[in-house]
């Protein structure tokens, strides 16, 4: 096809939006490792999960051969809402860098939960719904998997119980009060509601928390209240089967043009944002119908891919959770109180894990003063304030311009820009006034953290 | 033409955005009384506005026999990067309602300024550059003024000083920080950096601020330093000419599904959104081409046009800008401090004074409370977290859409959503925990404000 003139924002029409989410563990060759039970060591079964997760989502959780899941009608009204998102055309970045690189992103953030997660709440929601529970309860970071979940839950008349990291739940008081508007209730995480909560704060009496704390303790509330059930925002094969739509939009748009990437940039934490945009280029990737560089980014204070060790290991620190084979910081692992609370977490997506394993993708790691300097310059030309976990990705793409300024490349990059950062600006007002550090761990912190992986690995 | 299938948002293509702004005061019958000198009292000229204004700003104000004028291209790319806006069909809200109601609104908030506040911001600020301006002053209240100019000026390369209505400086730490990540200078107001707002402390010295104070400052600050210009977010006769842009998309996209609206309703401060909301379907109805019913919608707190007087009145609290004549409260009227601060102004643009005062629209006022009401019920339906500017023209959307229920009309409503609520969570937090409370002036107090106004009226 050729090339039509590209406008700034090319936005799918209803009709052409997708209506099924792809499944790219069926087209890999190497599936990731089941997940395993937490106490016995051995592959956990259906029933097992279903104890957790609802049944339909733990059906899309264990299932690597359908291709393609067809997304249920009240979840393709509630995506209209606020779906499709843009593919921008970074026109006004391209002509401030002087690169000819050609720039696009796909923007998540023009929801009120500022982010990409609501494509996979709003599909939990449901499934929840229909199977007639009461509610869910889930953990938070930064909170924009907590604001997706309420606005989700408010949609379906569903109860949400949030644990949100205790740092975060400080940080961003108006994200727990959006929340609140979505009729959410907000705990801080470790808290004295749970057992596995009352434990860390045992040990660690002045900690911040961590999304592996925080998942224990909604694990813990759900499985000990009659009609509720455990939903998570990232990290599990269902989350990247929803966020797939991230990708297919991205791809169906492009396709309509034309145009094709030669890099892909996402930002990673559990991998909910980089599996789903990555999804339908990767399966191009894996059926051997044309290649692309893909490049995860990751905090270099929580640097999974980079320097984590491929084993399997817990999903939460309380230990509680099935075990899954993935790039692991260890689940003792307490990242530093960086400001990308998205990206905080010690493992990675078993899916992503795997492929990084077999060499589909690169990743780097980036300090977070360089997110930051990436992020207010992406401001200031591009008028979208980005979230700093969104802005990891920018910091990659724009070196990536960078690099094609230099040769001359008329390189085509696409990246994900996964979110807005209007409940992040302490954040932003730190490195304004020059107080933002950076932290990297040692080497001997690593070690210690990986000397508790489980025996199996 | 016929209704086809209309999608749940129509987005125009990027060809079919207007190319033009539409100028009402061309099809007025009546014009808009002239600004008056604040000092001699006789109809101000164009090389004494052009002291606080810039050159082509101030012969777009001045200007009410040209009807179309053309955006130009720099203004045109940067609309590209967040325009067009959605038109969205709130099916779920009409489902959840149960009425047989058609509801529509024009979402202006899916930009970091978060409103509409940003078209005109950027046309302000292309002018001066071209002008060759070092810069530019305002004053902000809610700060979507003063963030969506910060984002013209980083663009444009101009430095940007605000002068922030102090209530607003204190309740929104985020609003500053926004526009310091765009490179502005934020000040609070009334500060002493000026004469007007130190004789303003002399007087008040616990004073909140007001709009009122705010322009004086930013006018004083701007024709005290070379090389400056004031830039003003509502009110005058140029920013309803650059709003237009939000009415003129709407019914560009309600034209090519056949839609033609009953009922239009837009929040009214100092009328920039309700002014662009209606051009040119108020340019239908002046031509005798249509009617509509519009309705604007005011805080009880701040009542210009339902309880004001039609009067050549001060722009300002300080009394140095030009006297405009238009439906206030007096220039001396402080606000209470409510939670919707850009509708915190005594007067109203002088454009819809005059037609109201003809009997071409009608003005109705709501109370705080009922607003966050009406915010929350549309949060947790349509998903979009509305700032409490934009929910008066919800609430009473909502009522009209209710009134339609019970009576059974299929009547097509129309709304403007001009921005969303991100910064505004400490009001929501209020409204949540049962503290927010509503205010409405007493006639007495209105009296000895009106008892200010000059002599000419």
């Amino acid at each position: 096809m050729q090339n039509k003139e590209i406008p700034y924002k090319i936005y799918l029409k209803e009709s052409e939006m997708p209506k099924s989410w792809y499944n790219l563990r069926a087209d890999m060759k190497h599936k990731p490792a089941p997940l395993l039970h937490p106490g016995t060591g051995s592959a956990i079964a259906a029933d097992e999960l279903e104890q957790v997760f609802c049944k339909e989502l733990t059906e899309q959780e264990l299932d690597d051969a359908t291709t393609f899941v067809p997304i249920p009608q009240e979840i393709l009204n509630f995506y209209r809402m606020y779906r499709p998102s843009p593919l921008v055309r970074a026109y006004c970045l391209e002509e401030r860098l002087g690169t000819p690189a050609k720039i696009y992103y796909k923007f998540e953030g023009s929801n009120t939960s500022g982010s990409h997660k609501l494509n996979s709440a709003v599909a939990q929601a449901y499934y929840a719904k229909k199977q007639g529970l009461r509610g869910v309860t889930t953990e938070t970071g930064a909170g924009q998997w907590g604001t997706a979940l309420s606005m989700a839950c408010a949609y379906f008349g569903l109860d949400c119980q949030v644990y949100m990291v205790r740092s975060s739940y400080e940080q961003k008081a108006f994200r727990r009060e959006v929340m609140r508007t979505y009729g959410a209730s907000v705990t801080p995480s470790p808290s004295d509601t749970t057992e596995v909560g009352r434990k860390i704060l045992a040990a660690h009496p002045n900690t911040g928390g961590s999304l592996g704390c925080a998942i224990s303790e909604a694990v813990e509330r759900a499985v000990s209240q009659p009609g509720y059930r455990y939903v998570l925002g990232s990290v599990l094969n269902q989350v990247m089967l929803h966020q797939s739509v991230i990708g297919l939009e991205t791809k169906a748009a492009m396709d309509q043009y034309g145009i094709v990437p030669d890099i892909i940039i996402g930002s990673a934490g559990g991998g909910s944002n980089l599996g789903g945009l990555i999804a339908p280029f990767m399966g191009e990737k894996l059926r051997g119908e044309r290649d692309y560089r893909i490049v995860a980014v990751e905090p270099a204070s929580c640097p999974s891919l980079t320097r984590g060790r491929f084993a399997y290991d817990f999903c939460d620190t309380g230990r509680i959770c099935p075990m899954a084979k993935m790039y692991t910081l260890g689940a003792d692992f307490i990242p530093a109180p960086e400001h990308a609370g998205g990206l905080r977490y010690h493992g990675m997506s078993p899916i992503l894990s795997q492929l990084y394993h077999d060499g589909l993708f690169e990743a780097v790691s980036v300090k977070q003063t360089q997110v930051f300097e990436a992020a207010e310059y992406f401001a200031r030309v591009e008028g979208i304030l980005p979230a700093p976990e969104s802005a990891h990705a920018i910091r990659v793409a724009l070196d990536e311009a960078l690099k094609c300024r230099e040769t001359g490349e008329e390189k085509t990059i696409l990246f994900g820009l996964t979110g807005t950062g209007y409940f992040d600006l302490k954040a932003y007002e730190q490195f304004h006034d020059g107080r933002m550090t950076d932290y990297v761990p040692a080497d001997e912190e690593l070690e210690r953290s990986f000397a508790g992986l489980p025996k199996q690995s």
